[in-house]
C-alpha cells in the first residue's frame, strides 16, 4: 500500500505545543492533566503537554489489575519527564459495578472501565482545576476505536489530526522510552487484546486507506486502481460510517428558528455581543 | 418580562414523535431506553419516546439514596406508561468512589454522581441495543447547567431546542402526573438544591432573557431597551459564554489538509462515497 507523505516531527511538535499552550490559557485553568496507560499515545501526549506548560501537568494512571508491564511502561515516561504519577486502581470500584449489574461480557466490561476512567479523570481536573487533554488519534477516531462518553471524553485533542504512524514518528522524535515504542499497542480492555488484532489490519495498511479516503478524497474505484484490495477498503469504510456518531454531539430536534449546532453558534453570536 | 411566543404543543409533540422514531430506525436499535429522575424533562421525554416508539423504550431509574418523593414521581408516570422501571440504587458504587478518591465537594460529588448514572445507562443501551435518549433542554444547554460527560451524554435531544417553559407547557398537553408538575424543578445534586434557587433566576425570566439574546438575537443595549435590568443579563451571557465548551466536541490540533470537524464532515464524504 501506499506510505503517507513524509512529515516535519519538529515543526509538528511546535504547532502542538502551541495550541496546548494557547488552549489552557483560554481555558483560565492551572495546567493540563492526562490519563495515563502505559501506551504510546498518552506518552506523547504528556511529554508535548510537559514542555508546551513548563512541566505544569499532573498525570493519572488507573489500572485494572495491576499489569506489571503497564506500570513500568508508565514509570519510566514519569521519570524521564520528573513528574509525579497519581495512580488509581480502579478494580474495587469496576468489580463492585460488574458484581451489582451482572455484567460479563468483555466488550461491556471494556467500556466500563473506559467511562469510570472518565470519571475519575474529570473529578481530578476538577480538583487541580487543570483541563483534560486527550489521546486519540485520526486512526482511532476515524473508525470509531474508543469508548462513546469515555477515552474519548476531554476538552482538546492534541494528537487528533494525526495518524497512528505519525504519532509513532512523533515519538521517535520526542524520545519517548523505548519500552513504550516498542510494544503492539493496546486498549487493555481486556486480556492479551492488540489494537491490531482487533480491527484485523496493521496500523501501517489502515493509516495508508484512511489516508487515501479522507485526506486524498479517493472514491472506492480510485483506491482499486491505485492497487487497494476492495475487500479491506470496504471494510474500512463501513466502520468510518458506523461510528461517525462519535464524532459528533447528540442530535437535537429542531422546534425553533435558532437551534443549537444547527443555526445558533457561539462564535458568531459572541462577536455580535462583542461589537455593542 | 416579556413573554415568550406562543407555541404549539400539539404539532410540537408531533415533530417530536417523528424525529424519535426517524433516529432510532437510523440507529438500527430497537428502542429507547431513558433515565428517569422523577423530574418533568425525563418524564416529557419518556411519555414522548413511548408514544413514538409504540411502547418500545426502557426506562431506568437511579437514585442516590433513596428519595421518596422522587420513588413515588418515577412510579407515577411509569403506572401511566404501563412500563416497568429498573430501578439501580448507585448509592454503594458512588460512596465507594468519594470514600477512595476522598471527595467531600459537594458540587464534586454531584458531578460523580451524575457521571455514574451515565456508565449505567449506556450499559443497558449496549445491553438492550437501545437507543440513548437525553432529557436536556434549550434553558439548560444555553446556561450549561448540565454535567458534561454525566446527565448531558445521550444520543438525541427531542427537547434541546424547547425551553424550560416550554417543556412545562408540553407536559400540561401531555397529561404528565400532578405531582411531577407542580414540584420545583432540582437537579437533585444534593439536599433541597433546586434549579431556581442555584441559578439565582426564575426559570420565567431566564427563558425570557435566553429567547431574545438566542432567538431574537438582542444585543445588550437593545436587552436594556426592552425593559430587562442589564445586571441580569450581563450575568446570562457570562454563563453561556463560560459552558459554551459543553456543546462542542474536543477541538482538535490542526496538522493536515483534512481535520475532523473542521474541513472533514462524513456527510459529504458518505455522498461522494456513494455516487461512485
Amino acid at each position: 500500500m501506499l506510505p503517507l507523505p513524509a512529515f516535519d516531527p519538529a515543526f509538528t511538535c511546535q504547532v502542538i505545543q502551541q495550541f496546548i499552550q494557547e488552549e489552557v490559557r483560554k481555558s483560565n485553568l492551572q495546567g493540563a492533566v492526562i490519563s495515563l496507560s502505559g501506551g504510546l499515545d498518552s506518552s506523547v501526549v504528556a511529554k508535548l503537554s510537559y514542555e508546551a506548560l513548563q512541566g505544569k501537568i499532573r498525570l493519572l494512571y488507573m489500572p485494572y489489575r495491576d499489569i506489571a508491564s503497564s506500570d513500568r511502561d508508565v514509570q519510566a515516561l514519569a521519570d524521564q519527564l520528573h513528574v509525579p504519577v497519581e495512580k488509581y486502581t480502579i478494580t474495587g470500584l469496576a468489580n463492585l459495578f460488574f458484581q451489582e449489574r451482572q455484567i460479563n461480557d468483555p466488550l461491556r466490561k471494556g467500556n466500563v472501565l473506559a467511562r469510570l476512567r472518565m470519571v475519575t479523570l474529570f473529578d481530578v481536573s476538577a480538583r487541580e482545576k487543570a483541563l483534560v487533554v486527550g489521546s486519540g488519534n485520526k486512526t482511532e477516531i476515524m473508525v470509531g476505536y474508543s469508548t462513546w462518553y469515555g477515552d474519548s471524553a476531554c476538552a482538546i485533542l492534541p494528537i487528533g489530526d494525526l495518524y497512528k504512524t505519525q504519532v509513532k514518528a512523533l515519538a521517535e522524535y520526542l524520545d519517548i522510552p523505548d519500552t513504550i515504542r516498542s510494544k503492539p499497542p493496546s486498549a487493555e480492555l481486556w486480556e492479551n487484546q492488540t489494537d491490531e488484532g482487533e480491527l484485523g489490519i496493521s496500523y501501517d495498511d489502515l493509516d495508508s486507506i484512511l489516508y487515501c479516503l479522507v485526506d486524498e478524497q479517493y472514491s472506492i474505484p480510485q483506491m482499486i486502481e491505485k492497487g487497494f484490495p476492495e475487500e479491506i477498503v470496504r471494510k474500512v469504510r463501513t466502520k468510518m460510517q458506523k461510528s461517525y456518531y462519535k464524532q459528533r454531539m447528540p442530535i437535537i430536534c429542531k422546534c425553533s428558528n435558532r437551534t443549537i449546532g444547527v443555526d445558533y453558534r457561539y462564535n458568531k453570536d459572541a462577536q455580535n455581543a462583542e461589537e455593542e
